[in-house]
């Protein structure tokens, strides 16, 4: 099975790319993704009309500087593509210290720490760097180079669907364009692509499964405005980001605040981690802003460990490969299986004995020796299956009724259901 | 009227009794409550089919012990009936002291202490003794004698009914199954008892009351079965068990969870016990189970103080003439009147002066000098009445809302109704 | 703008004038109150039927005073009309010390304190004392002079009504038939006579405000008999009492529980006092007791400071000047111009982008540099009211789900609004 390191390592390999919400860097991430699953790619053309928006210029870039009066190198590219403002405009001057500090963004409270910042609709250029060595700065002339471009070209993302036997699908959506950063967001990536290969690995799946790999916000934009028919199909969905801290898990519930999701992750994490936060919908964070959205409100979650903006690593080289650990990858990727074992099992029971409980003790499902306290779990999880299964109850209104893991009542309504003591309803 | 002494000193007079499921113990028990009020007996027959479950063979027991190798009894049924597994079949042999432990139970945290065991539904022999004894036993043949019998007969069990003005009943069902146990459960048998005597004595009742002295499990499901057609008569109903300890009071809600009879309960021991505990339904317990199977979905909720299994004398022979006390019997009894009081009068009434306050002070029922802080307590309950006399609120809703007790909005209804105030719905 | 000052310094002109619930007392009060604003005076003939009760005769003192054994007065109306208990008969004897005592109140756990009391249906005459110069009194004749009249004539009260571009009204409502006291109730007397000053000022009024100056409970009984057919029009409402203290400010929910009025003043205050408290209606306090009766259920909350009956100056002469302040009234007069603003401003707004977010960076609604926590507040009530704004959700509902402020959500309105992002429905 997939193990933590197998995640991390994917992440190794993803984690120098210069990504952008356009460019090579999307494309050759999605290319070391298809080592893994055979993930469709698609291309955006410039100017595409996505409702209120378009699909901006692509934007490459080979290679930035900033040289001091001395002619050093002090800020490259090369060494880290958190040095450029994402979406810089090509440049190429020498430019004296105060006019460049306008076009220099550091962390105050970070000297250490280079932070990420871009400028996608705003046509600017600049450099990001550690707060110490701008405070270092000397007067003088400075070469400045940014050997970008950005120009006609297309939007890149990847889309990989697992067909089960039903059309109603489950989205697993994450974003692909932020550069050297590991928690936000390679996490999510590489976590939905182990996901992704074990579910094609299986043939027994009711729902399918749709896997999306974008450019944030513009990325589900796109994809929306280009898929508004497959919605309806839509009845379960996870974005994922921030999945490989070390912190707690958060899930940030749907818009709609009551979907099956949100009470299935809900309740998962409720037996897994003690510390988890659920917290309501709000209009900040990732794609799912766009999924619940007012005109579209898709019962899609945001799952996370520490929240975005919560950490003082967010956003800044800090975020790096030793920031995720194998073994919080490992928990997310394992939580996920339970979360589409909740998903895949969840269904109705009718009780063929709704009169008076059934004698569980001569089909060898109780115990014999009466006067003891309850004992196993799943025995306590058949009668509540058998007390609550009216047709009006799921098991997962069982589970959160009875506080019994899902796999507990799944166990015992397959137990039960071999009896013929409650069977499926449709 | 009736007094813990009374309700303590028939327990004494059950005590010694060996009931089971089935048996002359329990005749015998049923004809010591027929002292207090004529219960009609039920003689169910062998083999007749409950629902799912069949009535089983008749248990009965003469004799049983175990002789130490140098031939002296060091367990004796006649000692205390707790000694023999109930149900356990006729057994006369001499066993190797490894073959007979394969039939003892001890409980082994509690090394003093006899322990309750039942074989009901798998044929079995055994005895039950105190860890400390059972730890002491030596090697060598061991004479055991069984002198019970398992046959063909009758399930029995107690009904009374007191009649109210209306068909509508209110179900008082208590187990009567367990041998030498006072608290589990001769203290429900006994408070059950003589609220049945206190509601006989009197003519004013609107409800019918309905007790059952059963044998837990298969009893009421015996009972339902025979009685299908009554139990749309059912409007409130209470499980009694446990009810004689020192602990604070528990409620066990109904599977519905916001019947009537959970809202008058919880309401009385809000005013009460301010320790008491309030616990949703969950399918294990006593004769609830059955009450609140699906198919019915009877208001039913069980009334206990000590949970069931949460102390440590339940089911063992600790559970004796000195864990129930009078006084603790008295409360219970007091609870249950104040509970029978609620529901023989809550209604709505109709304010006859929806428009503005109606001047109580020409009518005397508010005091005269103006400025000071409000008063008596059934002064502010008659204001909530008025306020709330509208057709949706009953006088438990008002009790509820404005924290009043019962008795008290009980008596402000009647002085506002003396004077036309406000007049009962329907 | 209205400050503090100015409200205390009204306050201090009312103070001295004798009111009760007839008389001149509140004819000169209300004269006072029309240098603000042109209250309109009503005057309703004794014997008036309204609903259960009917208008008292009017009362009026000249004089009052008790003057001991040797000749000196020692209780004297002329020096705190709270001397004299209210509505007390006309009086001339000379009596013995015990007979006096029964006429006599006093507050033993405030000795030096005169009360405040009152016997308007009750025939009786009475003084109102220090209970230190109670005790100290000695034995002898005393001369007793309450020089009153009680005869028909007339119940007197002010209503002022700002006419808004609706018909819908906001009752604000206010007694003025307390004698020398601050708190109660003069703070609400002017805090509600400087805001209609305010709204009268406006000309850009949704609603209208009607403002009734009024004797407790038989002023609003009177009033609501004499305007039953204006009652559908009231759509908000607020019984002011009590508004000068330094407590924290506590407002009691209408009879509803979840009329907009009261969610309204919650949002506002939860956002100025973290000490405010909500409690729920209960039939006991101020005139809200007559609107919200349940034949009219009117959505009319109460907004105090301290509650009535739980600090010790509370009906006593020492409610007196010092113990409203200047601060205080201010800020309740601006939490009523906060509060008058939302129930002005709050309506449903559309969408017109409901699918996906809007390019707010495009329209310079957005922060230009991508990657930084998110910035101004607006920035996010502009998130929140694009995400809620489907037809559904008020701006009230936003600000709440949101903890956005109301006057930030407006702004965020009125932004998106000028660029045609939403559009108010109807």
């Amino acid at each position: 099975m997939t193990g933590g390191p197998q995640i991390h390592s994917i992440i190794r390999k993803l984690y120098p790319l210069c990504r952008s919400i356009t460019g090579n860097g999307v494309r050759e991430s999605l290319s070391i993704i298809k080592e893994l699953i055979p993930v469709n790619i698609h291309e955006i053309p410039t100017g595409t009309k996505a409702f209120d928006w378009s699909v901006p210029r692509e934007w490459n870039i080979r290679d930035a500087f900033i040289k001091d009066p001395r002619g050093q190198k002090v800020v490259d590219f090369k060494k880290s593509n958190l040095h450029v403002l994402g979406y810089s405009v090509p440049f190429s001057a020498t430019v004296a210290l105060d006019q460049l500090k306008e076009h220099l963004f550091t962390i105050p409270e970070q000297p250490e720490w280079v932070p990420y910042r871009t400028s996608y609709y705003n046509e600017n250029w600049g450099f990001c760097l550690p707060h110490r060595q701008f405070e270092a700065l000397e007067d003088g002339p400075y070469e400045v180079l940014i050997d970008s471009s950005l120009e006609d070209g297309h939007l890149t993302f990847g889309e990989f669907l697992v067909r089960g036997a039903l059309e109603d699908e489950v989205l697993i959506s994450t974003h692909i364009c932020h550069p050297s950063m590991c928690n936000d967001n390679l996490s999510g990536v590489a976590t939905a692509a182990y996901l992704a290969k074990h579910l094609a690995g299986r043939n027994d799946l009711r729902y399918s499964y749709r896997f999306l790999f974008i450019p944030g916000t513009i990325g589900s934009i796109a994809w929306l405005s280009l898929n508004e028919e497959k919605l309806p199909r839509v009845k379960y969905g996870l974005v994922l980001a921030g999945v490989g801290d070390q912190g707690s898990f958060t899930y940030k519930k749907s818009r709609r605040g009551d979907a099956e999701i949100d009470r299935v992750v809900i309740n998962c994490l409720g037996h897994l981690d003690k510390n988890f936060r659920a917290m309501d919908f709000e209009p900040t964070g990732y794609d799912e802003r766009q999924y619940c959205c007012p005109g579209f409100d898709l019962p899609v979650g945001c799952l996370m460990r520490s929240v975005h903006g919560s950490y003082p690593e967010y956003h800044t080289s800090a975020d790096d490969l030793d920031f995720v650990t194998a073994s919080s990858l490992e928990e997310t990727f394992y939580l996920l299986l339970e979360i589409t074992h909740a998903i895949e099992k969840n269904r109705k029971y009718v009780s063929q004995n709704p009169k008076c409980e059934p004698q569980l003790g001569r089909r060898g499902l109780y115990r014999k020796t009466g006067g003891e306290k309850m004992g196993k779990n799943d025995e306590l999880a058949m009668l509540w299956l058998l007390n609550l299964s009216d047709g009006r109850h799921s098991l997962l209104d069982i589970s959160e009724r009875s506080g019994q893991k899902m796999d507990s009542v799944i166990r015992a309504a397959e137990a039960l259901s071999g009896q013929n003591l409650i069977t499926p309803q449709n």
